[in-house]
C-alpha cells in the first residue's frame, strides 16, 4: 500500500501537511514581477528579519539562489574558493562556470569543513596568469559531508579572512535550519558573518517548492535583473511563499525529531556486519560507507524490496535522510529492515 | 474598495478563481527533480498532445522557456534569427547572449510578423567572420506588435525556409492561444510548423505561475539539464500545474470574449480626439498612439486617479490588455473615463 | 607574372617595404609576457602618444583590441549601442555575445554613422526586464559605410550624450588615419573624445600584424588579463611592433596618395553602364552597386580574368580598396577594365 | 654588461639567433586571414606530418591553442578532466569557465601526471545534476610537476579510457619536444594517441612567438572561427611562422643539451644546505624546495644580486629553466653562486 513507502532518499520528497496547504490557499497573492505579491513580501521579509539581514529574493530552487548570489557577486575572469564536494561545484551541473563564466578553486574539507587557513592559502596573488578571487562560498549543513556542521567560531576566522582581503561570503544555507537546531547557534550569528545566505524552504522545512535569498538591499536589488534572465521571475507566486512562511513558524523546531531519528538509525548501522564506517551523525543525514560484499546497488535494491528507497553516493557510500515525513513507526520498520540483511 | 480597480497592465495579474484554486489544491504531488511529480507529468502530457508534439517542459516562466529553448537549439559563436522588437531579444534581459552566448540578427517586422523572404535573407553564409545561424525564433502574438497574428501560409513559407537551411524554428507562444481562438487555426498545424514551441500559462489562459516548453522526445531530454542550472528544477511543482492544466481545459474558448472587449475599447479609442492612432486589435491586446499633446505618462495619470491601470510603450504609446479579470462592467467604466479625458 | 595581380580586397593584403623590413630585423626585443619587450613598449607609448592617451596594448588583431575593449567595458547583463554593419557587430563572429556575453542595440547609420539623437535613444531605462547600456561604440572609418568619415562635431555630441549617460566610449579606429588624413581632424580630438580606440596598424598603414588598444593607464592595466585568458599575450613580439612603429613614422601621410586613386576610380565607374550607384569616396574605399544585369559574382569573375581581385558585399554590391601596394599604373590598368566590360 | 645576465625564469626568454633572424625576413608570406601565407602553411603541415596529425593551425600563444582546443572539444554545461596544477586550469586565467563556460574535474597527480585508473574515476555518470565530461587533457612535459615526462603506457591506457567512453583527448604539448628527446618517445606515436596536440614554439625550440594546434582536418576546420573570435587571426604571419618552421628543424635536438645542463644544476642544488628537495630533473626544469630559513623570495633576491633571474612557484619552491640563451659557461657561474650562498 502507499502507506508502506519509507522515502529516505531526500529531505525534498516531502509533502505539504493540510495545514500547510491550507495555508497555502488562503494566501493573498499579486504579479511578483510588478513586485505586488504581498505573501511574497512576507515571507522575503520574514526569512531577511531571521538572519538579521535586509532584504530576500524568493526564488523557484536553491540552485537557483546559489546561482545567482554567486552571479552577483562574481565577474568572469574571477574565482569562488569552495569545498571540492559541495553542491555549488558538485550538483548545480557546472552553473559557476556557465552562468557566471567563473573559476573555482577546490579545497578538501573535513566532511565539507574548510579552515580559515585553507581558505586564505586558496587566495590568489595578483598576477596575469590567475582569476581574481571574487567569492568565499560555504555551505552548512555540509551534504556530501553528512550534514556536517560548523562551529561559529571557524566561521568567525573565516569570516576575518574574507573581510580582510575584501572578498564577499557567501552561504549555502540548504539546510541551514538543521545546523541551527542541531548546534543551538543563532540565525542572527549567520546574518553578521556572511554577506549573502541562501535558505531552501523545501528540504527539511517541508514547503514544496522555493529558497529565499538573504543580503543587503543593495544586493537583493541587483539580483533581480538576474533572476529574470534565468527566467526565475514567477507572477502569483504567493501560493508558494504561503508554505514557506508556515514552514519558518512550524517546522524549524521540529527538526530535532528528524536528527533524534538519524542517530538512532546511525546507531544500528554501525553494529551492522556489512557496515564499514558511519560518519558521526550530526543532523538529518545519515552518511555510511559499506564493505566491499556488500555493494551500493545490491543493498538499494534489497531494501526497495521492502519499500525502503535511499540514495546511493558512490559504488559504496549510502546516504538515508530523515525528513517531516518520516516517523517513528517507520524508523521501527527501517531498523528491523536492516538488522535482517 | 478593491473591486473598483480595472488593471489592464498585462494579462499577467490575474488571479485564480475559486475553481482553479480548488483544482490546485487537490492536485496530486511529488518530487519533480526526481520526476516524480504526477500532476507536472499530465499537463506536460496535455499541453504537448494538444500542439501534436511529444512531450513537454514544465517551468517558473515562458523567459525560461524561451531561454532553454534558446540554448537548447544553439550554442556560442551561432545567431539566433528574430523580429527586433521580440519579446527574447527586448524582454529578457539579453538572455540570448547572457544564457547562449549567441549573436542576433535582427529584422523588422510589419507589427511583429517576418516574412519567409526577410528571414532567409538574414542566414549567414559560411565564412570565417560570421556566426553560423543556428536558429529562427518567432513570436506569435506579437506582443510588442500589439496583439497581431500570423496567418499559417506565412509561418509555413518561413518553415520551409528553416528546413531547406536546416535550421530549427521555435515560437514563442506566451499568447498562442489567444492566436488560435482569433483564426481559428488549429494547434496541431503549429506542432507540425515549429520544432519547440513555448506556451505560458500566465496569461489570458488566467494560471498564477509557468509556461511549458513542448517539442520532440529528445529535445526535451535535453533541457532538463538546462533547466536544472538555470535553478528552474521545482521539487512538488504540481500545485502550479494543476492550474495549468486547469486553464487549457477552461480558459482557452473565453479567450473570444477579451478580443470582442479589445476591439470594443479600440473602437472606443479611435474616436477621441487625444489618439492619433490605434493598432486594429486583432486579439486582447489594444495598442495605440497619442497624440503629442497627450503625453503617456500623463495619460496613465489622469486612468490611474480613475481606479485603471495601463502600460506605457514608448512617450506616446499605450497598450491596454484585456482578460480573465476585466468584466464587461469594467469596459463601460474604462470607456466612460476614456471620453472624458 | 606576379606583379600584374592588383588586389583591391582589402588594405591588409599589403606586404612589408624592404624599409620596414629592415626596420622589424633590427628590433630589439624580449619577453612581452613579463613586459619586457622595449620595441613594444615603444609602439605602445607611440600610439597613446598619438592621441593623447595614456597607455596602450598590443594586440595581434584589430578584432582583438575591439573584443578586449567590449570585454573591459561591458559586463554580462549589460548593452553595446552600435550600427547595425559595425565590424564589432558583423565581422567579428559574434563576439560581443561570445567573448562579453553582452546583447547589442544596434542603430542604423547614415552610411555608417550615428547621430547623437539616435545613440541617446537607445539607451535603456532602468527595468528589471532590459539590461544596461554599459557601452557605446563608433567606427571611423566605417567599413560597410564606404570608408565614410564621422565629422567632429557629431563626435562631440555622441561623446557628450555618452558621459551625460556616464557610458564609455569606444572606437573602432581600424582606418582612423585614413579619416584623419581625409579630414584633417587631428588624433588627439579623438583622444578627448574616446575613452579607448582601436588602431590598426596592418590595414592601410602597412604593418604586416598587429594593432593598438588605447585608453588610460587603469583600463589598460585591466586590459592585460583579458589579454591573455583570449591567448593574445605573445613573447618577442617586437618585431611585429617595429613594423607598427616604422608605419606610423612613415606611412600616414602617404594614405591620401590612396584617396586620390579611390576617387578617381570612383569617378570612372560613375560612368559605367553596369553601375547602379557608387557611395561618394571620402576615403581609400569604393563601395559601388551595380545593376541587376551585372551579378556581382560576374563582375568578380570577369576582373579576376584580367588579374585583378575585389570583394563583393552582397549580390551586388562590391568593394575596392586602395592601399600601398596598389601605384597609379595598376590604377591606370584597372581602368582600361572596368571601360572595357 | 648585458650578457652577464643569466635568466632562468623560463624558455620563453629566448631571442632568435641570426639563422633564425634570418629565415624570418626571408620568408614568403601573405594574408593569413585569407589563408595566402605560404610560410604559415608550410609551418602547419610540417607541424602536423610530424606528430602524423592532418592539419594545423598557426596562433599567437600556446595559451590561445589550448584554449581554442578546449572551446573546441567541449561546450557549456560540459566538463574537462585535468591536473589540479596544469596549465590550462591555473596559468591560463579561469579560461577554461571564461572561453567555454565549462566546469573543471581536478584530479591530483604525482608530478602532474594521471593514472589512466583517475581519469575513468572522474568521468560522469548522466546526471541532471552533473554536467558531461566532454574532454581529458594532459600535459607533457608537465610544468608545475617541474618537467615530468609521461611514459607511453599510461598514454596509451588513458587514451584507451577516452575511446571507450568517447572523449576526445588533447594534449597540452608546451614542451613536448623536451619530453620525446627526453624519453626517445617519437612524435607519431602522440598523433596517435591524442586527438589534437598544442606545440610551442617559443618556448625550448627558440621561436620568438607562436603555437601549433594539431589535429584532424575537421577539428581544424571548426577551430578557425574560434580563432577568429579570439582574435588570433592575424595577416602577414609568415615572419613568426618562418621561426617556427626554423625551429622544427634546427633546435630539437639541441634540447638534450638543455637537459644535461638541467640535470647537472640539480645535482649541484642537491647538495647544498639550504635546499630540502629538488625534484628528479627529467627536461629542462628544475624544481626545487628550500629549506625554512631560505625563504623564496630571499633566494632569488640573492641571486638577482649576481645577475642570474629565476621565479618562484610558491613561498619555498623554485624552477629554474635552462634553454638556448644558457650555455656551459652560465652554468659554470650558477653553480658558483649556488654553493657560495
Amino acid at each position: 500500500m502507499m502507506n508502506s513507502l519509507i522515502d529516505l532518499r531526500s529531505d525534498t520528497v516531502t509533502r505539504p501537511t493540510p495545514a500547510m496547504l491550507e495555508a497555502m490557499f488562503k494566501a493573498p497573492v499579486g504579479d511578483d514581477v510588478y513586485e505586488e505579491d504581498p505573501t511574497v513580501r512576507a515571507l522575503e521579509q520574514e526569512a531577511a528579519a531571521r538572519f538579521g539581514l535586509e532584504a530576500g529574493l524568493f526564488c523557484p530552487s536553491g540552485t537557483m539562489t546559489n546561482q545567482i548570489a554567486i552571479k552577483a557577486h562574481t565577474e568572469p575572469l574571477s574565482e569562488v574558493v569552495c569545498e571540492q564536494n559541495s553542491h555549488i561545484y558538485l550538483w548545480e551541473v557546472g552553473g559557476i562556470a556557465f552562468n557566471s563564466g567563473a573559476s573555482v578553486a577546490l579545497l578538501p574539507g573535513e566532511r565539507g569543513r574548510l579552515t580559515a587557513a585553507q581558505v586564505e592559502a586558496a587566495i590568489r596573488p595578483v598576477n596575469v596568469h590567475y582569476p581574481t578571487t571574487s567569492l568565499i562560498s560555504l555551505e552548512n549543513t555540509h551534504n556530501r559531508g553528512g550534514g556536517s556542521c560548523y562551529n561559529l567560531q571557524e566561521l568567525e576566522a573565516i569570516a576575518e579572512v574574507a573581510q580582510r582581503h575584501r572578498i564577499p561570503l557567501h552561504l549555502d544555507g540548504a539546510r541551514i535550519f538543521n545546523a541551527l537546531v542541531a548546534t543551538g547557534q543563532q540565525a542572527a550569528d549567520y546574518g553578521r558573518i556572511f554577506d549573502t545566505i541562501s535558505v531552501c524552504l523545501s528540504k527539511g522545512l517541508g514547503a514544496p517548492v522555493g529558497s529565499v535569498l538573504l543580503g543587503s538591499k543593495a544586493f537583493i536589488q541587483k539580483t533581480k535583473r538576474i533572476r529574470k534572465v534565468l527566467g526565475g521571475g514567477m507572477r502569483q507566486a504567493g501560493y508558494l511563499a504561503a508554505a514557506g512562511l508556515y514552514a519558518l513558524e512550524h517546522n524549524v523546531a521540529r527538526l530535532a525529531d528528524d536528527h533524534r531519528r538519524a542517530q538512532q538509525v546511525g546507531a544500528t548501522l554501525a553494529l551492522q556486519a556489512y557496515v564499514a564506517e558511519v560518519l558521526a551523525v550530526e543532523t538529518n543525514l545519515v552518511m555510511f560507507r559499506l564493505k566491499p560484499e556488500m555493494p551500493a546497488e545490491q543493498f538499494l535494491a534489497r531494501l526497495e524490496e521492502q519499500g525502503i528507497k535511499a540514495a546511493s553516493f558512490g559504488p559504496q557510500m549510502i546516504r538515508f535522510v530523515t525528513h517531516l515525513d518520516i516517523n517513528d513507526e517507520m524508523i521501527t520498520r527501517l531498523e528491523k529492515v536492516l538488522k535482517s540483511l
